[in-house]
């Protein structure tokens, strides 16, 4: 029998965040972005040296200016990073050249601390936009930061990152592979606004496997087209979303063609516990609905009517009511733009058949009525085009909450 | 002074909707097919003979059986129309082969009263999907109605056509010219729903214009851009949705390339006034807002950031807060999927400058909030391409209300 050596890996949680994995220490605190006593608002993640880094960028034409750094950063430092420095409170987007100078401040005092170069440092910031940072209450905040650095301040920094998110975001797995045994640990906030504005998404995963700065953008770009990419709260993209991750080498366990597998999914499964924790964190959120779309003529086709599904207000108020409603789902999916014949489409929710041959199953409305009182979950739509394109998408439900936390005057 | 004929045209508001041009009768009434009492369900709007016919409909791949029956109808009868029989409360979509055996039943059933042929006659649903309708109701109620038909009756029709519309929708106006003045009038109804499910747009405008089912599809098709498809409530797209436009010619204005313009400002004007009215009567709206987008690359590309705009949660939750809140405004153009710098963008609220050269004009903010608090706003987007792209996009704020309607299980 014949077994690869992809096959013989083991993904387990693990208990700690972003720190999990060896190499890295972090920090946070309140630096006064946040008038809130007791607000956490810088952070700071660090490995003991440059080391292989990647990451993902919004893709939204009005970039904060801590992206447009930390972009020039990752490519003037060949994809070798010692620290991400990271703010909340305040996203320093719309803040012109003043705002430029003052991310790349940001990278400059933690390099300075750290003793690398400012190009060696990322930048990532969130919070009210076209609001210029107090920059000697960050660089106050940096230098303190730097001296409180620890592993054991992985959960600090993954509260320091928050907005409006109800509750921090972390995760870790061990990997372990006929080579030895690798961490993947993760942290991220999600959608979160009132005082301005965005729902903006940051995470950070580190990671003690061995690997190259273009394999880990790699894995990370993999991972996050199928997690972070693949969640939706309400269609909005920021000006701020990123995605950041760093390798250490630490654990010794070199990531070839043959482990590259055991790292897929190691980073997959920080990545998806992280982008469902957004979901259920999302404003107003009662209810995670996974989004399942099968046999699309493409995988494009399925992620494209999973999302159209996802973000149909009608389809999101009807979940937050318990409503077993496959009329919406049906015309959400028709108006996705791609083809196929709703004559062959099915509707199941949470696995009860609904819609079939172009007609409800009404009698089973009550059952599937049953599944969406629950807060999990499931909407299967199966296009019958023998394409065999799938898709997962994974909102959350519009709740009269999401109106009045958005529709507030900010002061 | 060379003056064009079609410079000389006047368009005024009349008095009527559908009925106001000669030539046209309507019936309403309550055919059963809605339980509440009073609740009109049954409408027919005709000419005194077959007349040239024009329509537009839904782009949703589930596709409504009258629809299917319409665009049959309507190219059988080489665009000559007797008239058109809707009803509400019952969408008759994914109703299967017996769906389409009952709508070309109410097509044949209004010919045999009304003495032409079945395909002479166009159908519209609106209301519950999944459900079939009661035959022998609807064709009790189809009798009636042509035994009723009367020009005074069109504001009747206005009422038939509603589903949770909180008002009937209907404008006319007469449009004079050198050679004549002729009338064109209208009804619609909106998006609506409670028991499932669609946002249904119905449109029925008649003019006493002589006009060929051709030139009467362009002028349905060029005001209708402008107008019913500029508009958008949530975003979402029905199985049902269609515009169809009549001509009696009764007035004996014949419409030449000459007069073209004229009876364009007139299918504009009511068009223009039905979308506004759906767009007030949009479910939970408070608020109508007008978003102009100017100088993108193209008009495809304003109208793509104009909807982008108008379907934002966070935009609209944001006017329905009366919170000056450029940076959702300009972080939804930045998502929209065209080309521009934002820092060559402008956004205005209300004519009040909120965000320029990439940076807000805080200031004004009050200014903007005194604004936002009225029932009729508007957001301008200037992209400042160069290119001269204009498009104004119509929509109303997203409220608690909106969900609640949505929301509620239907029984």
């Amino acid at each position: 029998m014949s077994t690869s050596v992809a096959s013989q890996f083991t993904v387990a949680a693990a208990s700690g965040g972003v720190t999990a994995a060896q190499g890295f220490t972090a920090a946070g605190l309140q630096c006064g972005i946040k008038a809130k006593a007791g607000a956490l608002d810088l952070s700071v993640l660090a490995a003991e040296t440059a080391v292989p880094a990647a990451g993902i960028f919004t893709t939204n034409l009005a970039q904060a200016a801590p992206v447009t750094v930390s972009k020039r950063h990752l490519e003037a430092s060949h994809g070798l990073v010692r620290a991400i420095v990271v703010n909340s409170g305040c996203a320093n987007a719309c803040t012109g050249a003043a705002g430029m100078s003052d991310a790349r401040q940001m990278a400059a005092e933690t390099a300075a601390q750290l003793g690398c170069l400012p190009e060696q440092v990322l930048v990532a910031s969130t919070g009210v936009i076209g609001v210029n940072l107090t920059m000697d209450k960050v660089v106050a905040g940096i230098r303190a930061a730097a001296a409180a650095l620890g592993r054991e301040h992985g959960s600090v920094m993954a509260r320091a990152i928050m907005t409006t998110d109800p509750f921090p975001k972390e995760h870790a797995v061990t990997v372990k592979t006929p080579r030895g045994t690798f961490t993947v640990g993760g942290t991220a906030k999600g959608s979160g606004m009132i005082e301005p504005n965005m729902a903006t998404m940051l995470g950070f995963l580190a990671t003690d496997a061995k690997v190259s700065p273009a394999v880990l953008q790699r894995v990370l770009r993999a991972s996050a087209d199928d997690t972070f990419n693949a969640i939706t709260v309400d269609g909005e993209c920021s000006t701020n979303d990123c995605v950041f991750a760093m390798a250490s080498g630490a654990s010794g366990v070199e990531i070839d063609d043959e482990l590259y597998p055991a790292l897929a999914a190691g980073f997959y499964t920080v990545s998806r516990e992280l982008a469902m924790g957004i979901v259920r964190g999302g404003e107003g959120a009662t209810k995670l609905i996974t989004i399942a779309v099968t046999d699309a003529h493409s995988v494009a086709d399925a992620r494209r009517v999973a999302k159209t599904i996802a973000n149909s207000p009608l389809v999101k108020t009807a979940v937050h009511g318990a409503d077993p409603n496959w009329g919406r789902i049906v015309a959400a999916a028709g108006r996705a733009g791609v083809s196929f014949d709703v004559d062959s489409a099915t509707v199941h929710v949470g696995g009860i058949l609904l819609f079939e041959h172009g007609l409800p199953h009404d009698g089973n409305a009550p059952l599937a009525a049953g599944h969406l009182k629950q807060a999990d979950v499931s909407i299967e739509v199966d296009l019958g085009t023998g394409g065999g394109g799938n898709a997962t998408v994974w909102t959350c439900d519009l709740s009269a909450e999401y109106v009045k936390i958005n529709g507030e005057y900010r002061t």
